[in-house]
């Protein structure tokens, strides 16, 4: 079977060129044998292969749109307004079985409204979430969060399907046996938080996941556990105070090189072992993840993604529909309607 | 008029000896007249004192007590029970006017009751808040972030009281004369968030304060605004999101650094700028704040303080007691009754 991956080329911040330089990385260093069909304006998209050398590999086409959704619009009206821009023919070309996979790096809330409007939630799925990955120190593989935002109204019962997505997510793609699925919370003992968080905690204990408890926001980055689950509105939190502190202690840590003769020979000496610290800290590293709840693979990139980062999307979307991900999480699913 | 000075021996991860070792730094670097109350174990407070050589400053006296309330309390059985302790008996002198203030590290939980239940709330405030002073890399003076899980079941009129009580500490204490407040929220944009948070929006809109709209975790680092208004439960996510990252970052530093003898010799040359850099972030620099809500000063330090935070501890009480903020605090309330 040959993957067959969308991409879309339009509403990434840094533009098209990184999408298109990030697919020339991808195929130098895999030996995918994928089908890519991208989504986009077609001439632009066509100079781009050409200049990056695409131009002549029969496994590349363009599907050419005419229109782009931005952050502005309104997501319900945006799928109603713009059937034409690469996001929603993209997902509907996700609908309709002609590709396996859409991946895309626009807005993060249109795409949410198409996934639910034209692709179709999971059976027994309410509301779809938005999951990250985040390293950890004290493991290999990366830890799934979610929800990030998709879902900013949760209710005690989505929790518990993100607990099930998460832990089919990472068994199948990260070939985790038996994942260890935690709570975030504002204490580790059993019994902490509000009436909401206690709902949660008891219904993942009966759940059949190896869920070990809650975990605290400050072990995020240390833990050993595989999927933290939490609800949109505090997860968005997470995420973002964890990548704002990351940015500012990069920033000051450079400024500090910068500083006079003695700290940039400093900066010279460290300069290799700095960098792969920073490599472990950075998001580009990681890929896309899926929004989880939709009936296909519909990926979300990072909107500020540059070529490194999209070079690692395409690398996802190949290892997840070959995971059989969509399959497993539909068969696990039937426990938790 | 000399200040009176109370300070909770006892529930401290470090011991009591930083905080004697906190009260000597202070004593030494300021031209503080204040009369210290130090609550606790007679013995070990005396020895400590003579080991630092300050039983013969007739400024510091102990009040003994013969028990200590520790983490594991709950907290309403803990002021019923624990009459004796460090906190309570500080609690109570507190409240009958015996000390101006009262600062302690010890359980959070029962600290924010023995406010609420033996020392009392403000006349208009409901619940109290937990707030937290962070720094910013885009003004010198911090950030207030509160609430920071005082209250996990908050509801919007918390929210309205806390952005007041922000608003007044900031003024008063740190001399801004018209504080800048925000809202923590998962956009920047005015209708961004859930129900909950755009309640709170509209209604920090209407109140007599500079309140600036919404502010996204990633931005708290590099905030120009004063204060940072936020439920208990994300408030708690947030701080601790940013410590833990900040330590896993200090860490990785350290190792990078250890790596072998060009890393050393780099850490060698940039040691002093990296340790300027570590004291920014180091929420020791900053003091203890009060327990917002409560009628008199009940100031929290951190549970992990060691002398350095004690003695900033013991200048913050000094300052807050200075700037007459119990006094205006009361004042401006009666606009939000």
């Amino acid at each position: 079977m040959i993957n067959k991956i969308g991409f879309d080329l339009h509403g990434s911040d840094k533009g098209m060129e990184e999408i298109i330089k990030g697919l020339s990385l991808y195929l130098k260093e895999s030996n995918s044998k994928s089908e890519f069909k991208l989504f986009g304006n077609y001439q632009e998209a066509k100079d781009l292969l050409e200049k990056y050398d695409l131009h002549q590999n029969d496994k590349i086409s363009i599907v050419s749109t005419v229109s782009v959704v931005t952050n502005d619009d309104e997501p319900t009206l945006a799928i109603r307004k713009k059937k034409n821009s690469s996001m929603i023919v993209g997902a509907t070309a996700l609908r309709d079985g002609e590709i396996d996979c859409f991946v895309s790096s626009g807005s993060t809330g249109t795409l949410i409204a198409a996934g639910v409007f034209i692709v179709g939630r999971i059976v027994g799925i309410d509301r779809p979430a938005l999951a990250g990955l985040v390293p950890s120190t004290n493991k290999k593989k990366p830890t799934l969060i979610l929800d990030l935002g998709a879902n900013v109204e949760a209710k005690p019962i989505h929790l518990q399907q993100y607990a099930t997505l998460g832990n089919a997510f990472m068994k199948n793609v990260f070939q985790i046996s038996n994942p260890e699925i935690a709570l975030l919370n504002i204490g580790t003992e059993d019994e902490k938080g509000n009436t909401f968080y206690k709902e949660v905690f008891n219904e993942l204990s009966n759940l059949p996941i190896n869920f070990v408890g809650n975990i605290e926001a400050r072990d995020v980055l240390t833990t050993t556990h595989d999927v933290v689950v939490v609800d949109g509105f505090s997860g968005n939190i997470l995420l973002k105070a964890i990548e704002g502190t990351v940015e500012v202690f990069n920033n000051q840590l450079k400024n500090q090189f910068l500083k006079n003769i003695k700290t940039k020979i400093s900066a010279l000496l460290i300069k290799k072992d700095l960098k792969q610290m920073k490599a472990q800290f950075d998001y580009r590293e990681l890929g896309a993840t899926p929004v989880f709840g939709v009936n296909k693979l519909l990926l979300k990139a990072h909107g500020s993604s540059d070529s490194l980062a999209f070079k690692n999307a395409f690398r996802s979307a190949d290892e997840i529909i070959e995971s059989d991900f969509m399959k497993k999480i539909t068969e696990e699913n039937n426990g938790i309607k």
